[in-house]
Protein backbone atom coordinates (compact mmCIF):
# COMPACT_ATOMS: atom_id res chain seq x y z
CA UNK A 1 0.00 0.00 0.00
CA UNK A 2 2.60 2.37 1.46
CA UNK A 3 4.68 3.40 -1.95
CA UNK A 4 7.21 5.47 0.10
CA UNK A 5 8.20 7.73 2.83
CA UNK A 6 6.62 10.91 1.83
CA UNK A 7 7.89 13.48 4.23
CA UNK A 8 8.97 13.50 7.74
CA UNK A 9 6.80 16.84 9.65
CA UNK A 10 8.92 18.55 12.19
CA UNK A 11 7.20 21.48 14.49
CA UNK A 12 9.52 24.59 14.74
CA UNK A 13 9.61 27.57 16.40
CA UNK A 14 10.64 29.50 14.08
CA UNK A 15 10.05 28.79 9.71
CA UNK A 16 12.85 30.63 8.82
CA UNK A 17 15.19 29.90 11.04
CA UNK A 18 14.49 26.10 10.36
CA UNK A 19 15.00 26.63 6.66
CA UNK A 20 17.99 28.41 6.91
CA UNK A 21 19.26 25.36 9.16
CA UNK A 22 18.32 22.65 6.66
CA UNK A 23 19.52 24.75 3.73
CA UNK A 24 23.13 25.06 5.41
CA UNK A 25 23.41 21.81 7.69
CA UNK A 26 22.43 19.71 4.99
CA UNK A 27 22.25 20.86 1.70
CA UNK A 28 18.43 20.70 1.27
CA UNK A 29 16.30 23.38 -0.71
CA UNK A 30 13.35 24.46 -0.80
CA UNK A 31 10.37 23.24 -2.86
CA UNK A 32 7.34 24.58 -1.93
CA UNK A 33 6.12 27.30 1.14
CA UNK A 34 2.36 27.46 2.04
CA UNK A 35 0.08 28.48 4.34
CA UNK A 36 -2.48 26.15 5.28
CA UNK A 37 -5.07 28.02 7.48
CA UNK A 38 -6.99 24.99 7.59
CA UNK A 39 -4.47 22.60 9.44
CA UNK A 40 -2.96 26.35 11.51
CA UNK A 41 0.64 26.69 9.72
CA UNK A 42 2.74 28.27 7.40
CA UNK A 43 5.03 25.50 6.08
CA UNK A 44 7.92 24.39 4.01
CA UNK A 45 8.95 21.02 1.85
CA UNK A 46 12.38 20.84 1.49
CA UNK A 47 13.46 17.72 -1.07
CA UNK A 48 15.38 14.72 -0.21
CA UNK A 49 15.38 12.56 -2.94
CA UNK A 50 13.42 12.08 -5.63
CA UNK A 51 12.64 8.41 -6.60
CA UNK A 52 10.57 6.69 -8.91
CA UNK A 53 7.01 6.59 -6.47
CA UNK A 54 7.61 10.33 -6.13
CA UNK A 55 9.78 12.61 -3.90
CA UNK A 56 10.69 12.48 -0.19
CA UNK A 57 10.70 15.66 1.53
CA UNK A 58 11.24 17.01 5.06
CA UNK A 59 8.36 19.04 5.56
CA UNK A 60 8.98 22.45 8.26
CA UNK A 61 6.02 23.47 10.16
CA UNK A 62 5.68 26.42 12.07
CA UNK A 63 2.23 26.94 14.22
CA UNK A 64 -0.36 29.86 13.36
CA UNK A 65 -0.85 30.22 17.17
CA UNK A 66 -0.67 28.23 19.80
CA UNK A 67 -4.48 27.10 19.83
CA UNK A 68 -3.71 24.82 16.54
CA UNK A 69 -2.61 21.53 16.50
CA UNK A 70 1.16 22.43 15.90
CA UNK A 71 1.40 25.34 18.58
CA UNK A 72 0.01 22.57 21.15
CA UNK A 73 2.06 20.04 20.10
CA UNK A 74 5.12 22.42 20.72
CA UNK A 75 3.81 23.37 24.19
CA UNK A 76 3.80 20.21 25.35
CA UNK A 77 6.71 18.40 23.89
CA UNK A 78 9.10 20.71 22.31
CA UNK A 79 10.48 20.90 19.06
CA UNK A 80 10.83 17.48 17.03
CA UNK A 81 8.55 15.04 14.68
CA UNK A 82 5.26 15.82 14.47
CA UNK A 83 4.31 13.21 12.45
CA UNK A 84 4.83 10.82 9.17
CA UNK A 85 3.70 10.93 5.64
CA UNK A 86 3.46 8.05 3.25
CA UNK A 87 3.21 7.95 0.02
CA UNK A 88 0.20 5.95 -1.38
CA UNK A 89 -1.20 5.60 -5.12
CA UNK A 90 -4.76 5.62 -4.26
CA UNK A 91 -5.84 7.89 -1.14
CA UNK A 92 -9.43 6.58 -1.10
CA UNK A 93 -8.71 2.50 -1.53
CA UNK A 94 -6.16 2.90 1.20
CA UNK A 95 -8.28 4.70 3.47
CA UNK A 96 -11.07 2.38 3.13
CA UNK A 97 -8.18 -0.33 3.71
CA UNK A 98 -6.84 0.99 6.81
CA UNK A 99 -10.24 1.71 8.25
CA UNK A 100 -11.20 -1.59 7.61
CA UNK A 101 -8.02 -2.91 9.35
CA UNK A 102 -9.27 -1.29 12.58
CA UNK A 103 -7.08 1.97 12.58
CA UNK A 104 -9.33 5.13 13.34
CA UNK A 105 -9.47 8.15 10.36
CA UNK A 106 -8.88 11.55 11.55
CA UNK A 107 -9.99 12.31 8.15
CA UNK A 108 -12.34 10.27 6.64
CA UNK A 109 -12.17 11.66 3.62
CA UNK A 110 -9.05 13.34 2.16
CA UNK A 111 -8.29 16.81 2.35
CA UNK A 112 -6.30 19.41 0.74
CA UNK A 113 -2.15 18.95 1.66
CA UNK A 114 0.84 20.58 0.29
CA UNK A 115 1.72 20.63 -2.96
CA UNK A 116 -1.94 20.04 -4.09
CA UNK A 117 -1.96 16.87 -2.38
CA UNK A 118 -4.84 14.81 -1.14
CA UNK A 119 -4.05 13.64 2.18
CA UNK A 120 -5.51 12.37 5.59
CA UNK A 121 -4.41 11.34 8.86
CA UNK A 122 -4.51 8.43 10.89
CA UNK A 123 -5.47 8.42 14.59
CA UNK A 124 -1.71 8.03 16.32
CA UNK A 125 -3.41 5.79 19.24
CA UNK A 126 -4.01 3.06 16.75
CA UNK A 127 -0.56 3.66 14.70
CA UNK A 128 1.67 2.98 17.79
CA UNK A 129 1.70 6.59 18.82
CA UNK A 130 3.07 7.72 15.49
CA UNK A 131 0.75 10.40 14.10
CA UNK A 132 0.63 9.33 10.47
CA UNK A 133 -0.29 11.05 7.65
CA UNK A 134 -1.17 9.30 3.54
CA UNK A 135 -0.66 11.26 0.95
CA UNK A 136 -1.70 10.82 -2.54
CA UNK A 137 0.64 13.50 -4.95
CA UNK A 138 -0.62 15.65 -7.10
CA UNK A 139 1.07 14.05 -10.30
CA UNK A 140 -1.97 11.25 -9.21
CA UNK A 141 -4.60 13.10 -8.15
CA UNK B 1 24.72 15.58 1.36
CA UNK B 2 21.36 13.58 1.63
CA UNK B 3 20.19 10.79 -0.82
CA UNK B 4 17.08 9.57 1.01
CA UNK B 5 15.10 9.10 4.10
CA UNK B 6 16.56 5.80 5.14
CA UNK B 7 14.19 5.39 7.45
CA UNK B 8 12.32 6.36 10.51
CA UNK B 9 13.12 4.83 14.01
CA UNK B 10 10.14 4.01 16.14
CA UNK B 11 10.16 2.89 19.83
CA UNK B 12 7.23 0.81 20.60
CA UNK B 13 6.60 -1.26 23.85
CA UNK B 14 6.09 -5.17 22.32
CA UNK B 15 8.64 -5.62 18.57
CA UNK B 16 6.10 -8.80 17.61
CA UNK B 17 2.80 -6.80 18.27
CA UNK B 18 4.35 -3.53 15.86
CA UNK B 19 5.47 -5.89 13.15
CA UNK B 20 2.11 -7.73 13.06
CA UNK B 21 0.60 -4.53 13.00
CA UNK B 22 2.44 -2.41 10.21
CA UNK B 23 2.51 -6.20 8.28
CA UNK B 24 -1.35 -6.41 8.82
CA UNK B 25 -2.25 -2.37 8.03
CA UNK B 26 -0.10 -0.86 5.77
CA UNK B 27 1.14 -4.36 3.86
CA UNK B 28 4.66 -4.18 5.23
CA UNK B 29 7.30 -6.56 4.99
CA UNK B 30 10.31 -7.51 7.34
CA UNK B 31 13.57 -7.19 5.41
CA UNK B 32 15.53 -7.70 8.82
CA UNK B 33 15.56 -8.46 12.41
CA UNK B 34 18.33 -8.17 14.82
CA UNK B 35 19.88 -7.41 18.64
CA UNK B 36 21.76 -4.23 18.76
CA UNK B 37 23.09 -5.00 22.28
CA UNK B 38 25.10 -1.30 21.52
CA UNK B 39 22.10 0.40 21.01
CA UNK B 40 20.11 -1.87 23.33
CA UNK B 41 17.16 -2.72 21.51
CA UNK B 42 15.82 -5.26 19.29
CA UNK B 43 14.30 -4.28 16.40
CA UNK B 44 13.23 -4.79 12.61
CA UNK B 45 13.79 -2.58 9.31
CA UNK B 46 10.38 -3.30 7.17
CA UNK B 47 10.87 -2.11 3.66
CA UNK B 48 8.30 0.71 2.32
CA UNK B 49 9.85 1.34 -1.13
CA UNK B 50 13.41 0.65 -2.92
CA UNK B 51 14.67 3.64 -5.17
CA UNK B 52 17.93 4.01 -6.87
CA UNK B 53 19.40 5.65 -3.67
CA UNK B 54 18.05 3.07 -1.38
CA UNK B 55 15.73 1.71 0.30
CA UNK B 56 13.71 3.52 2.76
CA UNK B 57 12.22 1.54 6.14
CA UNK B 58 10.31 1.60 8.99
CA UNK B 59 12.45 0.89 11.75
CA UNK B 60 10.74 -0.61 15.08
CA UNK B 61 12.90 -0.27 18.12
CA UNK B 62 12.14 -2.02 21.61
CA UNK B 63 14.12 -1.53 24.48
CA UNK B 64 16.06 -4.37 25.31
CA UNK B 65 15.45 -2.88 29.05
CA UNK B 66 14.26 0.04 31.26
CA UNK B 67 17.90 1.28 31.25
CA UNK B 68 18.18 1.98 27.55
CA UNK B 69 18.24 4.82 25.55
CA UNK B 70 15.06 3.94 24.36
CA UNK B 71 13.46 2.42 27.20
CA UNK B 72 13.62 6.15 28.36
CA UNK B 73 12.01 7.29 25.87
CA UNK B 74 9.60 4.96 26.17
CA UNK B 75 9.29 5.72 29.84
CA UNK B 76 9.05 9.70 29.18
CA UNK B 77 7.05 9.96 26.26
CA UNK B 78 5.50 6.67 25.41
CA UNK B 79 5.55 4.53 21.97
CA UNK B 80 5.89 6.93 19.01
CA UNK B 81 8.63 8.25 16.67
CA UNK B 82 11.95 7.95 17.95
CA UNK B 83 14.46 9.43 15.55
CA UNK B 84 14.90 9.81 11.43
CA UNK B 85 17.92 8.08 9.58
CA UNK B 86 18.98 10.03 6.21
CA UNK B 87 21.16 8.25 3.75
CA UNK B 88 24.36 9.77 2.99
CA UNK B 89 26.89 8.07 0.57
CA UNK B 90 29.96 8.84 2.46
CA UNK B 91 29.45 9.19 6.48
CA UNK B 92 32.87 10.28 6.80
CA UNK B 93 32.70 13.41 5.04
CA UNK B 94 29.14 14.04 5.94
CA UNK B 95 29.93 13.61 9.69
CA UNK B 96 32.76 16.15 9.02
CA UNK B 97 30.85 18.93 7.46
CA UNK B 98 27.96 18.47 9.79
CA UNK B 99 30.22 18.94 12.50
CA UNK B 100 32.39 21.78 10.61
CA UNK B 101 28.38 23.53 10.38
CA UNK B 102 28.10 23.62 14.47
CA UNK B 103 26.09 20.46 15.16
CA UNK B 104 27.42 18.67 17.99
CA UNK B 105 27.97 15.29 16.53
CA UNK B 106 26.77 11.81 19.49
CA UNK B 107 29.27 9.66 17.46
CA UNK B 108 31.88 11.52 16.03
CA UNK B 109 32.92 8.44 14.36
CA UNK B 110 30.06 5.81 12.49
CA UNK B 111 29.17 2.93 14.16
CA UNK B 112 27.89 -0.68 12.92
CA UNK B 113 23.99 0.37 12.76
CA UNK B 114 21.44 -2.05 11.15
CA UNK B 115 22.01 -4.24 8.15
CA UNK B 116 25.60 -4.08 8.17
CA UNK B 117 25.01 0.28 7.39
CA UNK B 118 28.02 2.66 9.35
CA UNK B 119 25.96 4.91 10.91
CA UNK B 120 26.02 8.09 13.49
CA UNK B 121 23.88 10.11 15.36
CA UNK B 122 23.90 13.76 15.38
CA UNK B 123 22.44 16.04 18.89
CA UNK B 124 18.80 16.54 19.09
CA UNK B 125 19.26 19.50 19.83
CA UNK B 126 21.43 21.02 17.25
CA UNK B 127 18.48 19.27 14.90
CA UNK B 128 15.19 21.29 16.11
CA UNK B 129 14.66 18.62 18.07
CA UNK B 130 14.95 15.80 15.73
CA UNK B 131 17.37 12.94 17.04
CA UNK B 132 19.34 12.70 13.41
CA UNK B 133 20.94 10.28 12.13
CA UNK B 134 23.44 9.61 9.28
CA UNK B 135 23.23 6.42 7.56
CA UNK B 136 25.54 5.18 4.86
CA UNK B 137 23.92 1.66 3.34
CA UNK B 138 26.64 -1.47 3.54
CA UNK B 139 26.39 -1.67 -0.59
CA UNK B 140 28.39 1.69 -0.69
CA UNK B 141 30.20 1.19 2.66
Amino acid sequence: MLTRIDHVGIACRDLNRAIAFYEATFGLSVASRERNEDQGVIEAMLRVADAPAGTSYVQLLEPLGPDTPVGRFLAQRGEGVHHVGYGVADITAALEAVGAAGVRLIDSRPRHGSMGASIAFLHPKDVGGVLTELVQAAETA
